[in-house]
């Protein structure tokens, strides 16, 4: 791909800092520059070659970039949209990394002038790890990337940035906006927020010595609770925004808790054989699937 | 230790294989038999050098053996019990790998007859895998076994039952019944539940194009689910036997379920913000903990 002249990182933790490390790594941008909060943070970005300046002025930092990354919780993703605005250089691309995309993208398409054009993507990648030194260059390589084009996406701007995440070795495919949020509400939200019940109810039941039966923790609860490790703001965020398909997946998640409470307190042996059977055929189908990706 | 003369291991799959396998290798038992209901399995276990004969007759299988070890689902004891209690020899010992461990107890203590001793273990290993061919001789090695006497159990069948497992490898510890059940109600009774239901809940969900969401599955979900390929009968048993800790278990998650949808709900940030930090403090705790062990 032609290179962008100079990329700006919104927000250089994990997905920010390895999108900067893989864009500079393999030729996706001549130059990277780092925007921030912290100035701890963005000294280390720079020290970790991730980026090769940064500022801690909005305006400093955008100034020359022909493509703007954002990398911070959507949260607060509609007021950087406004302070943009005013401020990208025409031609401009805008792309982010966020895990929601409906209102984002309606965010910034609201916000931004004509001939300033965003793009909304989805790279499946992060982990329980965040932070500027969690970053890594191959964090996308062979990862699925979605892109979330609406009507009113620029054709040539959408091509450029799905080269861009291309680029950075991501299987990109495309979706709707809502069909995205809902995608993600039932297979990443959901299982946030079950988790992040589970942790916490589990933690409040105490031993007869009044130690946490949280000890006590085997290897299945350990490898559900590893996403109870990711960013706390990122997914605060991600609830507030995504709300709306979030409660839905929470709906179908509930019949289903009900289902099998129901079984349990009827002792329905037959019921809770086909409910157990059933999760265990899907989890070898998604092993299986997992085996051909 | 003094090895035992035979062993016989009643359901030769995951945890029986291995226990067979380990008892061999490490001298805890200079012949040991397994018995089970299908002749190929059996076959393949003396095939793989798990035991060194089997018998699909219950009485031929414990004849001459001083240690009985019940590998079947918890759901199968009590009958097992009853069956065992007239063909077992005078001084033999028996005791299990169950996941729940009040009713076995019970179940054992009520059926066996004087001279014959039974010591409830649960050994903390195990996995999404099930079946012979999954078994291996360290599955045990380093893992945690609870032993669960009760006041009628006999303190020389206890010393030898503890010295067998941690012949294996295994960290003994010791605790009553019900709290045992109460804590692995929580710990790992519970997250099934969660899970099977999670996975349940997803698959029915179709995208625009009706295909299942679940091939969007990520890291996080797909970490979770693996506690859905664990033994569906081995699960359903669990479920029916130890329904009274479940269930309060299944209660507290609800609360904290109940308590992130209010705070989705209410587009309360504050207190979204709070549950989400505290299940991520947990989780801290629980990889620090992990590493220790």
């Amino acid at each position: 791909m032609k290179p962008f002249e100079q990329i700006t990182i919104i927000g250089v933790g994990l997905l920010g800092g390895s999108a900067a490390l893989a864009s500079l790594e393999r030729g996706a941008a001549r130059r990277v520059v780092g925007f921030g909060r912290r100035r701890e943070n963005l000294e280390e970005a720079k020290r970790l070659g991730a980026i090769d300046d940064f500022s801690l002025d909005l305006e400093a930092a955008v100034k020359g970039s022909d493509l703007v990354i954002v990398c911070t919780p959507v949260g607060s993703f509609a007021s950087l949209a406004d302070r943009l605005a005013p401020i990208l250089e025409p031609g401009c691309l805008v792309t982010d990394v966020g895990s929601t995309k409906a209102a984002p993208v309606r965010e910034f398409e609201e916000a931004l002038p004509d001939g300033v054009h965003f793009v909304g993507a989805h790279p499946i990648a992060g982990g329980e790890k965040s932070g500027i030194q969690a970053a890594r260059n191959n964090l996308y390589d062979g990862a699925r990337c979605v892109i979330t084009p609406s009507q009113k996406t620029d054709p040539e701007a959408m091509r450029r940035v799905v080269e861009y995440w291309e680029c950075l070795g991501m299987r990109v495919e495309s979706m709707e906006p809502e069909e995205h949020d809902y995608i993600f509400g039932a297979v990443s939200h959901l299982p946030h927020v079950a988790v992040y019940a589970l942790v916490n109810a589990i933690a409040q039941m105490k031993t007869k010595t009044d130690g946490t039966v949280l000890s006590y923790t085997g290897a299945g609860l350990k490898d559900c609770a590893r996403i109870a490790g990711s960013d706390p703001t990122m997914w605060r965020d991600i609830f507030l925004v995504n709300k709306k398909w979030i409660l839905k997946s929470m709906d179908q998640f509930q019949a289903a808790l009900d289902e099998i409470r129901a079984g349990i307190e009827k002792e329905d042996s037959v019921a809770l054989d086909q409910s157990i059977r059933l999760a265990n055929k899907h989890y070898s189908q998604m092993a299986k699937d997992d085996r051909r990706n």
